[in-house]
């Protein structure tokens, strides 16, 4: 019998179809591997074919050269740009601003033939300590009110750049899912007065069911009403609304449990492209005692986008209670 | 220099890319074609390997048979049923429901070798009958709240059987988006004493810019703040919050503006694959002044989703008033 589930902080309603429940070997196959050898922009040696760098981790010192392990550079193609003044009009009904923000990229690798999961685990701390640090900086532009950071992984999941990297977004506006998780876990925390993310880690490891991986700092799970199959979310355990006031010894943990989680779904999924978003509270608000940043990775494994997108409705193949079970197993 | 714009109904705001802005030719390409010839469950002769018919259109008469210019049948692998009590449960702070629903499919035509575009707008006509006719019916079932309808045209847009066709789902519970459109309207129509879809139209025609067809009882524009390159809404022009309120001029008026504005499309970009969703009021509610139902059409260009899927943000390559140019012009 199908079953409907409803997403505790978002009120999303979504089917789980247990009738047509998909294991790991039913949905196509498309690994994501690299190709080195061909031109790449991100690689060492062709600093100058990209923007000026914003931060880098340079052993050796030195500026737009090679010897980084890591490097923090504008997006060539911005989607937003920082330069210009914050112009806000009307049009008839209609509100329109100019596209003040900021778009980088942080590549964490020098080499081009590992992938995420392949990196060591200091590099996927350095990438965390790299956002921490850009969040931090950006943010005293008070302009700026929300920062998007996510992983595209593979060309079907929108990474048209191989050599693997992370973006930022900065923006002066709160993105609607954002706004709606706020608005959701607000509601919860009026009538509860707890966090909802809390009472979820609480009743997850409890439970355990849902559970793949807890250390000591963080948990992460396949949530109760997921979107999509194999859906995964990576939460702190403790409370803290904002990802940048993350210190080392959780940045280190965060570090492990998400090379942890990647290698897991790699290994069940066979190498999926897939999405990996952080989300925080917004820049120029205080620590909140109703939000909880977290991590959301998405698998992508089906082609079917246009029916969600139109009606904010999913279906999902596979209960997150077997999702769980075969990525906890790997 | 990219420019920020919000949807004055949702809230939700985009970038529009102008700096990268893409014309239709930039995208790529993956033409729509019919193969026919392989067996189809769709096709005339094979009535009997689906399941049994809830309705058709069929001048000489006869069920599960031949003859039939329409076809109405449940999903062989439907997300939800009909049968079985809408039962509600909590588990611990979590909310779930059985998924009592239906899943039907409209076959449209009985030629395997017509796209939608080329159907006569007669059979077009047709499938909104047959949409209202199925609402009308299983509305009166009162555990039924909502019912979505949905086209996808083309593999990459989700169709997994290629005779063209269309599906409803009717659900217990008003999916998000939905809720989300009415309860932005409604705040509009709360401080302004206006349908916001009726000042759309409104300020739209008079513009111009966004319009693509209008006709006696419809119009198709590209929205202010659209999510997708090419994104077209086709609304009527008189206030109506349901659609199965339709009488037979509005439904012979839709039929030509539909055909008309997926033909451009077609010829815009090469027949694209696409979603169209008819997005009207929840089924136990009287009218509402506040909403407006209307249909959104989404040609599927761009891979990337998982971003957007993550974010709720939008980054859109194409201002809406170069794609309503392009359209208006084919």
């Amino acid at each position: 019998m199908p079953e409907l589930r409803r997403d505790p902080i978002t009120g999303r309603w979504v089917i789980i179809a247990t009738d047509r429940s998909r294991r790991p070997s039913d949905f196509d196959r498309e690994p994501v591997v690299t190709r080195p050898g061909r031109f790449c922009p991100f690689c060492p040696g062709n600093e100058s074919k990209t923007p000026p760098e914003v931060l880098a981790y340079r052993p050796s010192g030195g500026v737009n050269e090679g010897g980084w392990t890591l490097r923090v550079i504008p997006n060539k193609f911005p989607a937003l740009r920082v330069e210009g003044q914050l112009d806000r009009q009307g049009e008839g009904m209609y509100d329109r601003m100019t596209g003040i923000g900021a778009h980088e990229v942080i590549i964490e690798t020098p080499d081009h033939s590992l992938t995420f999961a392949d990196l060591p685990e200091k590099s996927i701390e350095n990438l965390f300590w790299a956002l921490r640090d850009r969040v931090l900086d950006l943010k005293r532009d008070t302009r700026l009110r929300y920062i998007v950071m996510f992983k595209n992984h593979g060309e079907a999941a929108g990474a048209s750049i191989e050599h693997t990297h992370t973006q930022l977004i900065a923006l002066p506006v709160v993105p609607k899912r954002a706004q709606e998780e706020i608005e959701g876990a607000k509601k919860y925390f009026d009538f509860k007065e707890r966090c909802v993310y809390c009472d979820i880690n609480r009743q997850e490891l409890e439970t355990g069911t849902r559970v793949v991986i807890e250390n000591d700092y963080f948990v992460a799970i396949c949530p109760f009403a997921p979107r999509f199959p194999f859906e995964t979310w990576i939460l702190p355990r403790g409370h803290f609304s904002h990802f940048e006031a993350s210190d080392s010894a959780h940045l280190q943990s965060l570090a492990r449990v998400t090379k942890l989680m990647i290698q897991k779904i790699d290994k069940v999924l066979e190498r999926p492209p897939y999405n990996a978003v952080i989300h925080s509270a917004p820049l120029q608000e205080a620590p909140m005692q109703h939000y909880h940043w977290h991590i959301e990775v998405i698998p992508k494994l089906t082609k079917v986008a246009g029916f969600e997108w139109g009606t904010g409705f999913y279906i999902n193949p596979t209960p997150p209670e077997e999702a769980a079970k075969f990525l906890r197993d790997a």
